[in-house]
Parts: structure tokens; sequence; C-alpha cells
């Protein structure tokens, strides 16, 4: 947006230039775009998969932290390329290829949704068919909230131990051949799922360092500043009064479309 | 995606309709898109700013959370409508409205962005000037990482304390009028300044408080289970190594386009 001239101007000869190049923000020449420097196409290849009415944070927070994994590619991907919306309806982010053009994958993530969203998704014969075809060479295939969900309609965690949405393990029980536990993530060999929403962070910590070591985890934690701190401790459904719950599944049911 | 009918077929008569229903995951019907239960209008109006470069975790964790306060409307706002792609170059949200089209907005949202964006627009006068206009009405003025340092070169930050990226500490505190504050987030009358990308989490679940009240982002914090559990303990910069921060930079650096 701002010419390479004036970009200079700003930062050039002055004692912040100094300090920026300190604090890592060095002033990158105007050719950065076009520069060889991102070893794109020998790290793994990251999938995740958006479809109408997902939750904006299952596939974002994620992406965030697994395109920092070196050489990676995260790659959006849904029925159609173009502009997904979210479960409010507000928000889109961009599928950059189609099912059919998303090819071989080393990663696939699946997030979750809304009621309307997972619920389409669940009955959509082409995302689980472009589900099940995808897993057959991934090395990971893993899921964020309800994202699950889609995973066992799909067929692919019958067996095993998986987790979901705090207020979606009785109906993964009673539907599918799984067992819910009640952890941020759950490995079962190649697959594994997350909580709630933000649950797909602390997962994408991991995947990391299944794909690299902790070492590299690590330093991409620090890399988001990932120092969780809410200021409040109200996430652990185990913890919630059953009025609390009822309130915040009536907030997410009022701010979905 | 799925025709009613199959909708309907998968869920309806079978035990696991009872059961979805009991998780909150109640089939609605097909004509919940128009029904007229979302009170959009009556909450606040929160804008949120993208600009090409910005981290993808910056904007979207905080609209994960924002959308849930009872009648909220979020918008993704940037110079043109349409796509903006993020530091790495893999993924665009799409920005809803043009800053022209925004209007008066009660809570502003300024992400941070790897060098080349945040560099960008603290250089973008446009920018600064429709963040400068924006804040004149607003109730909460905030950023998240670098976007302090864009909201200080628009001079809102001057003689305030503030927080952004650990990175970019120095250099705030030597290019601006502003005192750095290491914590998650940064209170300063109406200016609320997070730490490095993910801590806008915990910023937003504070924005949540200050246009409702506690028990509400309570509610809100455990729709999105907002319970961290990092499996690695390296995001605080305070207590990493030299080594381990220079590792950060260099991943975040080979990330980005």
């Amino acid at each position: 947006m701002t010419p390479p001239t004036a970009r200079r101007t700003l930062l050039r000869g002055t004692a912040a230039t100094a300090a920026l190049a300190t604090a890592g923000l060095t002033a990158q020449a105007p050719t950065a775009h076009a520069a060889p420097g991102r070893p794109t196409g020998r790290g793994p290849r990251i999938g995740i998969l958006l479809y109408d009415g997902y939750s904006l944070l299952d596939p974002t927070g994620p992406a965030e932290i697994l395109a920092r994994v070196p050489g990676a590619s995260v790659t959006m991907v849904a029925e159609r390329r173009g502009p997904v919306r979210t479960d409010t309806g507000d928000v889109a982010v961009v599928a950059e290829r189609s099912l059919a053009e998303a090819g071989r994958l080393d990663v696939l993530l699946v997030p979750g949704a809304g009621n309307r969203g997972t619920i389409g998704a669940m009955g959509n014969q082409t995302l689980l068919r472009w589900i099940r075809a995808t897993d057959r060479h991934t090395r990971l295939t893993t899921s964020v909230c309800t994202g699950s969900l889609v995973l066992a309609a799909a067929g692919l965690l019958d067996g095993r131990r998986a987790t979901t949405y705090w207020a979606s393990a009785e109906y993964l029980e009673k539907t599918f051949d799984v067992t819910y536990v009640p952890e941020r993530f759950v490995e079962s060999g190649k697959f594994i799922t997350a909580a709630g929403v933000s649950a797909g962070l602390d997962m994408a910590l991991h995947l990391v360092a299944r794909l690299t070591d902790d070492d590299t985890a690590r330093a991409v934690q620090l890399a988001v500043e990932y120092d969780p701190r809410p200021p409040f401790h109200a996430g652990d459904w185990r913890r919630a009064s059953a009025e609390l719950k009822a309130r915040a599944l009536k907030l997410l049911e009022d701010s979905q479309v």
C-alpha cells in the first residue's frame, strides 16, 4: 500500500531503524515479495477443509500455527473455490482450491461448525467421499470441535478414542463407535481430534511437534506468543454449572445464522 | 450443501435425533437461514481492520469471541472490499466493507502483521486517517500484536500505557511516547492493546465483559471452550532463551512473504 520510497523514508537513518531491526521488524527490500526466501514445497502440505457454517477460529487458529512449520504450505479447500462463510454469516475465508484441486495432503484438518454447518457436512456425501479419499494418503488426519463428528460420519473414527465439542460428546458416543475422551486433543494413531474451537491451538502445537520436533514447536509457540491468560476461568465444561452451559449454548445459537 | 430432505433423513426418527438435541445440535428447520432469531443491529458494531500482510489469528481469534456478544455485528473492513492476504500469503479473509463503507463503529480492532505488513500500515496515511476518524466515535479502540504500532503511528497512544508483540516492545517505546507494559492486554482509557497474536483471545474476552458483563464473558469463554492447555510452555518471552527467541523470529521470517 505504501510505495517503497515512503517506506524507506519512514525508517531509513533514524534511531528507529536500529530498534526495528533489533525487534525483528527489519525493513525488507521491495523485492521481498518475489524473493525465493520462502522454502515452500519442501515442507508438509497442509489442507484445511472449509464448508458452509464452520466456526472461524477452528481453521484459522491452527492455520496460524501450522504455517510456521518450515516449508509448510497451508491451503484452504472447499467444494468450490471462493469465500466460505462462517456460522455467524458475518465473515468469510477464501477457499484457494476446490476438492478436485487439493491434491495429496500430508495433513488434513476438518474444522467444526454450528449445528447447521455440522449437520450439513455430516450429510454431504461429496465432502465425506473426499475426506475418505484424502485420508488414504495423509500422515495426520485431524479435526477441531465438531469436525470429529464429520470425520466419524466419514467412517474414519470407528473403534477409536476421540474428542469433540463438549456439548456434542454424548452425541458422538451414541451415534458412532467412538470413545469420547475429555482432553484438549486426543491422538489415536494418525487421527488427532481437538475439543471445542480454541482447542485447535493446543492441538496445532502438538501437530508441529509431530511434523518437526519439540524445540520447533516451542519456537512456534513463542512466535505466536501463546502464553494464554484468560481473564476468566470458565472454559472447562466439567466445572461449569448447568446454567452457564445453557447460557453458552444460547449465545452460540443466537449468534449463528 | 445438503438438501433439506437428505438432512432430515439423516436425523429424523433415530435415537441420534434425541442425542443431537440433548447435545445442543438440534436439527434446524430449513428456514433457519431466514429466521429472525438473530438480533443483529441491536448490539455493538465491531469493525476489524484488515490490511495486506496481517497475521491470521490477530483478527480471527477476537472475531470468533466478539461475534458471540448478543446482537453484535462483526465486520471485516479494508481499503477495498474483497480478499485480503495474510503475512504468509497462503490465506485470505474477505473484507466485507471498504473504509468508506464502514460507518461508525462501537469497537475498532487493528490486528498486527509481519514486518512488511506492519511497516506498510504504519506508513499508509489513508489507513491512519481512517483509524483516527473512526476512533472519534468508538467506545473501545483496540489492537492485537503490532497493531498497537499502527495505533501509535496514527497518534492515538501518545502518553499512554500499551503492549505489543514481545519482539516489538523496544521499538514501540523508542519510537513513540508510549510506556510498554508486558501484560497480555493493557487498558488505558478506551484504548486496549493486546500482546502478540494469540493474546487477542484473552483481550477479546475482556472486551466482551466491557461490552456486556462478566457472566456473559464467562458464557462466551465456555461457548468457545477456551480452557487453554498448550502442550509446551514456551509462550512467555520473559522466560525464553536468546536462542529460542532468535529461532522464533527466524520461523516467522521464513514463513512470511
